[in-house]
């Protein structure tokens, strides 16, 4: 098994790096008080502590549930399941469908398709068009595999967001085809200003939907969940409990108590998702400025900018950046068949807005 | 794949049921009030909510590390893998063994048979004596195996030790085998007089040892831990990365922070010591005096007493008493080929010292 190359990247970045690597939120933005404010209420039971139940403590379910319930997408408690982050809700759907075949997005999510490979499940890999998948491969891909992953909002890498349309004829191609979707979606509540619904709204009985706080609240929190019907649901509780009997139950209890306050939450991602959209701004001119021969279009939400240096084997450039202390992830890592050599994805949620000018100079050095 | 048994009961507690069934520590012996002011000095540094290192955060295995090494079996940061719960570290074992053959104890622990069975490991149940797996037919399967589970401290489900001499014998013959030890570990700390040393410490390279703070510190943490040899971890530890990114590092950070005033530690341990013996004494003395047909040895340390109702089958027996609010865990459960249908297993740390002459003499009705 290959060691991934994202992790290998965090784990060599010292203090001084300047990063636009990893999917890192902004820790400035962390609520760390507040979270600080639930951990001191929470500990105050010790029955917060003690072992629980493997598909997630009730109160917590039932919120996420509503969460849903208010957008129009009308969810159980029933119909959610606590992982240990988004990447648990990958492995155990990957668990699930071992061996088979997936059809995938290309260029998709490292970390999906580490899981997948360990899962032995075959993927097909579909490109990415401007809004969304494209199509006609897609719907053949379908025909075999009858099991798709989607990143429709925001996707990783690309920063790509589906459009309405394309959503309407997917759900219907699932349908038509007896399908399964899982439909990845830890960026979707950081939308800059307007947002599309799921997919999974349009199939629900046929979809898991995986949220994440990850990127929305702190990702050491490790609370992702997949929304599901009850039937698709029931097996994955089987593997959960028997991979770690539940998740950690003290966050859940942190996360129950922090959500409680519903304008707090609310406000809290008002604020991300303002200054998120100004961070990415900030970013686009910087590379408009320094890095002119970078082809990108702006992303409507998320934490990615992607694009093309046309031209430029994107992985040498990573070795003399890195050498410099500016490090990035070279498209080609997103691909299976060798392709994106000339593509680079930044990342513009961590670094500080000082770094992104004097980064993207480096890069531009090193060219 | 079969719900477990373990955990339906454990779901289907009210807080009116007297349950001597899950593995569930005291919690009214839970250090909340010191993991709460760990909690609120951790949480004053948002960078402990940021995405963390797969292996874990390097202080808190430094401090695992340091724990082995003043007992004597010497242990460097880089031995240790952080994962979340004991449960997740046999997940992680049983997917780098896949579909191989291992040799474990008969009775053995449910959640690691059902690790196993998901795993496609292939198990070969040796029979517990009174001082540990019996030699010869150990000896036997593990020239097949090459691959042994045991659980030598107060064993789950028998509260069985192994003796000194049994684990010198087990020692010499994984070297004969160039055969692999995975020592299951949750309960070592949890001795009432003296404890022997672990096997792992004979066959340092050859040796996984699983260690959990669910047990002596608190179950919904979730941090467990691998110590092995650097060429034995690293394989788990891509699993791990792929699987979880990494264990939740909130609740790491709280427990370096706890664990960094070491009296507190020691002193909560001594303390959890000398209670569970006590309770040991009460439940066994309720025993002899309510089910004096239950036959028994007392354990030297660990969580469960084990013994035998000759002639009753304990699975009908159980049926009857949760009717009545009382539940235990049928000795049946534990093996593999239908033996221990007069066995039960009873946790002594959990229930109440009120409820377990009320839960016995409910048991004993119930005959």
């Amino acid at each position: 098994m290959k060691r991934s190359f994202i992790r290998e990247i965090l784990e060599s970045i010292t203090p001084n790096t300047i990063s636009f690597a990893g999917g890192l939120p902004d820790e400035s933005l962390f609520p760390s008080q507040d979270l600080r404010r639930s951990a001191d209420r929470i500990l105050n039971d010790p029955s917060t502590i003690q072992y629980s139940t493997s598909s997630g403590i009730p109160a917590l379910r039932q919120q996420i549930a509503d969460y849903y319930s208010q957008q129009g997408f009308e969810t159980h408690a029933d119909n959610i399941l606590i992982t240990s982050g988004s990447q648990q809700a990958l492995d155990l759907l990957s668990r699930h469908y071992r061996e088979q075949s997936i059809t995938i997005e290309s260029p998709s999510y490292l970390g999906a398709m580490g899981i997948f490979s360990i899962n032995h499940l075959q993927t097909d890999a579909i490109t990415l068009a401007d809004n969304g998948i494209m199509i006609d491969p897609f719907f053949k891909s379908l025909q075999r595999t009858r099991l798709a992953y989607l990143i429709p909002d925001y996707q990783n890498p690309t920063g790509q967001t589906y459009s309405l349309e394309k959503r309407k004829t997917i759900a219907s191609n699932l349908k038509q085809h007896d399908a399964i979707l899982i439909e990845d979606a830890p960026y979707s509540d950081l939308y800059f200003d307007e947002r599309q619904p799921p997919i999974s709204t349009m199939v629900p009985d046929r979809s898991y939907h995986l949220g994440s706080f990850s990127k929305t609240l702190a990702p050491a929190l490790r609370i992702g969940w997949i929304r599901a019907s009850e039937e698709l649901l029931h097996p994955l509780i089987l593997y959960k409990e028997a991979m770690d009997l539940h998740t950690n139950s003290l966050t859940q209890y942190i996360l129950h108590d922090y959500l409680h306050n519903q304008n707090q939450y609310t406000h809290h991602l008002e604020r991300l998702r303002k200054h998120y959209a100004k961070k990415m701004k900030l970013f686009s001119e910087v590379l408009q400025t320094y890095l002119p021969t970078f082809l990108f279009e702006e992303p409507n939400g998320g934490m990615f900018i992607y694009g093309k240096l046309p031209g430029i084997d994107t992985t040498q450039l990573l070795q003399k950046t890195a050498a410099r202390g500016v490090v990035f992830v070279p498209g080609n890592e997103f691909y299976q068949g060798g392709e994106g050599l000339n593509e680079i994805r930044f990342n513009f949620t961590h670094p500080s807005i000082d770094s992104m000018e004097k980064g993207i100079k480096t890069v531009a050095e090193c060219l």
